[in-house]
């Protein structure tokens, strides 16, 4: 970049589109995150009319809107005309509403209608996510003259690996790969080689659904039809690995107690952060007030043998993370579709076998330590274990159920991880505890 | 299926294949999950050949075994040769080795040594991964040329959306899509249309690499070379898409204190799910053993005032909880590579400045809380605010750090997440939680 800026420096533009031209549109619009801001647009106008769109469309929130906010009207309308739809909806989301304004007035009428159309659908829907630059072709065509037809208007669309048939009123009859149609004859008609069994999905389907079907049927592109099934766009897969990295992204959070957002960690505010962070935690620490209620009401037994509080933590947290291994395992299982509702009883059978090989082991391991190396009295070792054994198998147990309850009353699973399951598994092992103290050492 | 099973058992094969036909491939192989152990086989006889292999590659292990085990040779001959060799390999990896062999013994020579081949690169690896059935094309074919040859050989590729140019020797000269070759003139040389500056890499590469490549170059397949850039095969992204999910289990896993694996929960062993979980509970229980020794140690304060063991599960809980709130931001933000080592000081800062606020609005809270509303005792009020404060600060600005320093030490960021740093937190939570008391309660 050093070289490319230095050319601009001295003015040297020619030299300076060269050096550009050599690279690769993602790394070009890469390099622009190390631009100072004063440059920014400098360096933009270098570029080569045909990559200038490709490169924006690649660049971070900030060089876009700087860049924007620089350019005339004029080279605003070209870069709109030649992004793609769903990537010119992407950036005007994140843009503050002037600037907003100022691109929608120099769009060509068409693209305007389009776009406004698409920034009306809901977040994370079909309708969002999609793009109309699609290839649509006619069940009378033959294959040569679909061939020529895409010679024609391909060069505009976003893909042109799957072509839509459409019948009268844009309706969607079908679909054929250009595979297809390169591997069949010329005067083939389309109609016989159309693809009528193919998936299609509503403008209102969630992405995250979408991101499903298309790993389920390997697809790269989904056609969008509303309510008549008249195509009015289509999902191409490489937003779909953009959908799957924010679903996962989402489910990471949400399990770690926090309200999801998909803006980077770097690039969010530190307010932002807080806030996202802070209710949760309120709600959790709130929960563990129950946990210490506990503990007073068995203030006798603690006072007479103050050496059980040493063993709270180890019981606490082996409970605590028994059981996030089990939700986790189920949240993803869920997540994947590889767990069902249906399921709910294999879970509790598994987690209620693979919870007493793993308590059994622990407890003893936890025995022989705090037994024979720590010399701990011998009734609490034992009341220590047996609490440890029934804290995992309790932990395991609900770890494996709630996730599928949530579900099952349409809550996102997620929610069900770690931090709520700690909450609850400390409540219930401290109660174990003390009644087991209680109960073997007669106080 | 009821209905294609009916005609099964009437041996009415017919009416079963066309009632098959209407399905697509990826849903018949989900119907073979319904159908018992005896007639599995029978009902994949039923299949048009054109579509067995392709039904064959979506199914689940168990039924890919059932119906291996009961083939003929030459059954077994005609589903090898249908298959995508990625997809056989796929399959071969589940199988038990002498099934392998004589899969192996009805497979072709070219195929078998492809195969053998194949499965000798290292797990995760570029090469076991891709397959062989690309397009190769010669600079100096026509497009006319180059589409005639597509024509002849494209049916037995697993895609011709990318073809790939190759000079003497195999050697990967450049890429072409098969959008540009629609798209340009009959009589231009692939020469002229070649695009040269293309992603590709080594068949040891890792996956969770090359999937980072797809998402940044919005790749649908990426070609495989080795050490002297011969072509050696390709990766489409539908197997990606795989490789995606597949990396964010372990990643979920592992932050869970789990070993990996991919294996589907509802079809692993019981034995093999306690393995996996019991590891990472010993190491974390004994661990816990120092949370203990620290109580331990500061009994005498405790002996003194029990109820300050009331608020040690909140304490621990929400330091627990704090801190791996950070540590999976980082975490995640580490793997999707928006975080990068050189950030580790933004990164403290911003935790610095996140936990103060948070730590302040939890302290508060909790304050008003324990000291009006349960009528604690206000030093002791004050004690429990202070360390909650401190904790909340250590655990975020830790939980920042952490994942940062292991993926600095080329360990795997993931196992820095919630039930370390929990373990980690708790012990220092307690040290300040009496420290502090022992000061401003002065026992």
């Amino acid at each position: 970049m050093e070289k490319i800026l230095k050319f601009v420096d001295e003015k040297k533009f020619i030299e300076a589109r060269q050096e550009l031209k050599k690279k690769n549109v993602v790394d070009i619009a890469e390099l622009f995150e190390e631009v100072d801001k004063e440059n920014v647009v400098k360096v933009f106008r270098v570029l080569s009319k045909d990559i200038a769109a490709d490169v924006f469309s690649y660049m971070g929130h900030e060089q876009r809107r700087l860049i924007i906010e620089s350019l005339t009207d004029k080279e605003i309308s070209n870069i709109i005309e030649d992004l793609f739809i769903d990537d010119t909806v992407d950036f005007l989301e994140e843009l503050p509403a002037n600037v907003v304004k100022r691109v929608l007035k120099n769009a060509s009428e068409d693209t305007r209608k389009i776009i406004n159309q698409l920034l009306r659908y809901p977040e994370s829907s079909a309708g969002s996510i999609m793009t109309v630059e699609y290839v649509d072709l006619k069940k009378e065509m033959t294959v040569e003259d679909a061939i020529k037809y895409i010679k024609k208007i391909g060069i505009d669309k976003e893909t042109i690996n799957t072509c839509y048939v459409l019948g009268d009123d844009r309706h969607l009859e079908g679909i054929v790969s250009i595979r297809k149609l390169i591997l069949s004859d010329n005067d083939i008609l389309i109609r016989d080689i159309i693809k009528t069994d193919f998936i299609y999905v509503n403008t209102l389907e969630d992405q995250e659904n979408i991101a499903g079907l298309f790993k389920k049927y390997d697809l790269l592109a989904i056609p969008v039809t509303d309510n008549e099934t008249k195509l009015v766009g289509i999902i191409t897969i490489d937003d779909i690995v953009d959908v799957i990295d924010q679903e996962n992204t989402e489910d990471f959070q949400k399990m770690a107690a926090m309200a999801p957002s998909d803006e980077e960690y770097l690039k969010t505010s530190v307010w932002t952060l807080a806030k996202h962070r802070i209710v949760w935690l309120l709600v959790l620490m709130i929960s563990a007030t129950f946990t210490g209620n506990i503990i007073k009401r068995f203030n006798d037994v603690l006072e007479s043998v103050v050496v059980l509080t040493a063993f709270i933590p180890m019981l606490m947290d082996t409970g605590g993370n028994a059981g996030s291994q089990s939700s986790t395992l189920i949240i993803r299982g869920l997540a994947l579709e590889e767990i069902g509702l249906k399921d709910i009883f294999k879970v509790i059978f598994k987690e209620f076998r693979v919870s007493s090989i793993v308590g059994i082991v622990l407890a003893l391991v936890n025995f022989i330590r705090i037994y024979y190396f720590e010399k701990t009295n011998f009734l609490i070792s034992i009341t220590v274990c047996i609490t440890l054994f029934f804290t995992i198998l309790l932990a395991k147990v609900l770890g494996g159920i709630l996730p599928i309850v949530a579900k099952k009353f349409k809550m996102d699973p997620a929610i069900m991880a770690s931090p709520l399951i700690t909450t609850i598994v400390d409540a219930a092992a401290l109660i174990i505890y003390f009644s087991m103290a209680s109960w073997l050492l007669r106080i």
